[in-house]
């Protein structure tokens, strides 16, 4: 398993809420992919969301986000961590 | 205190001795300006670093960046977290 950090542009706005249902969403099917989304960070005035992940693969994580209907714009693996 | 997610490019290559160094650095300065980096993940392919931290503005925490030789590229306050 590695670590995935995934960003989604155009989120201006995100209220506490939305970001708990996206997680939520995640997390009801990211076991389909092997995949655990641990933490997420929203900047509602830039529109950004940060996602960290532990996952087999970047396509792992973009499929359960695609099939919870918010697909990631850019998926970094980060084997680097501190 | 809030959170920030800031982002460093044209990293490409960074070793983890080089992200430990880099880290290093901000936390020995750190508390000149009240901020204190809790987490990094780096994305060597990419050369995309992410530092995680508690500071009481964006202002706070580029500037301990600065000082310690590598300015950030974004800042992001995240006030929604899961």
């Amino acid at each position: 398993m590695a670590e995935f950090m995934d960003i989604h542009h155009g989120m201006k706005g995100i209220t506490a809420e939305q970001l708990r249902e996206a997680h939520n969403a995640d997390l009801a099917i990211e076991g389909q992919e092997n995949v655990h989304f641990t933490r997420a960070w929203a900047d509602p005035d830039a529109g950004d969301v940060f996602c960290l992940s532990e996952a087999p693969s970047a396509e792992a994580v973009q499929r359960v986000h695609e099939r919870a209907g918010h697909k990631a714009d850019e998926i970094h693996p980060v084997p680097l961590t501190i």
